[in-house]
């Protein structure tokens, strides 16, 4: 606490609350989710740990709170997770194009994918995406095999954000949810519990 | 022509090709493969158009030389083409992931669709992969509603690229081909000739 003294920031100031969210961006990317304590962010911004967990919650609010996206997919993925496997797959893209078809998600969303072409957003993307998104639906709906299933998962949704997103690619960029649905959920339920080989 | 001779371009010299090569890669980054002509083309460059067929060949030669990748695929593409609509999903998939796991082609594709966040690289990214991969492929295997089931299939291409090759997750980072074939192949398939409502 001397350091945050010497350098000016009251503890409680939303300078420190902004101080901690960068350190904890850099460390997160630096080093990834697994790699990052509550405890190194801390030390990072100069301030003790119990004043991370005061502005922010638990390490993954910290993380989610680093990613800058302004939703929380612990709550987003509840009617995924809640409704067993049988049309996961379906309820998973519509929970995706909901989020994705709302330009207030979107948008931070979009900055957070492009960052997945520099070696430090890379690991936000990947941490955020199979950690916070795809690994708790797997464990809820009881997935085996579930690294290999989710990332077949994750390919298939990160190639729609791609194609209708990103590139704009018709006719899916003007799909409705039950064409894309139609299209995309029988796919997606194979790849959660269908045979693989 | 008046105009070379006045910038000092002698026709035939590596500068005139360079110098063609320059405005074809503008201008279909800027118009798209549809709106660019091989007359634009050498008007930029201050030469003629039968200069531009000399040194690059159609249009399609011309494009393809633009997007700076290392390959033709009309040859890539022959054995997908040629074998009928059955097993075309296989086909495609294991001929997209020689060409991806070879470094000497993998390299120049990353920089392409790296390109697909900014306005003009989306152009080439995607009339390159359209139009001189995924058409023809649709036209040879007499694919129906070929726009919708081709953006589902780059869909889940385009995913792979970034799960496999960008961000690098595992376990489909270091699956075999085979594993691959039998995870992906069923879905693109059915993208190529399946019921999809």
């Amino acid at each position: 606490m001397a350091s945050t003294n010497r350098r000016g920031r009251r503890p409680g100031s939303p300078d420190t609350r902004a101080t901690i969210l960068g350190e904890a961006r850099t460390l997160f990317a630096a080093k990834g989710y697994a790699g990052t304590s509550v405890r190194a962010v801390a030390a990072a911004a100069g301030v003790d740990a119990a004043l991370v967990h005061h502005y922010f919650g638990t390490k993954d609010d910290l993380f989610l709170a680093a990613l800058q996206v302004p939703l929380d997919p612990r709550e987003v993925l509840l009617p995924v997770a809640q409704g067993g496997v049988d049309g996961a797959g379906e309820r998973l893209l519509r929970t995706f194009l909901a989020v994705w078809d709302d330009e207030a998600t979107r948008l931070p969303l979009l900055t957070l994918v492009r960052s997945v072409f520099d070696p430090e957003g890379q690991r936000l993307v990947r941490d955020g995406f199979m950690l916070m998104v795809l690994k708790p639906v797997a464990a809820a709906l009881g997935v085996e095999d579930a690294e290999l299933r989710m990332s077949l998962v994750a390919s298939q949704l990160m190639g729609i954000v791609m194609v209708r997103y990103v590139v704009g690619v018709e006719p899916l960029a003007s799909a409705s949810h039950d064409e894309l649905v139609a299209a995309y959920a029988p796919a997606l339920q194979r790849y959660l519990d269908g045979p693989l080989g």
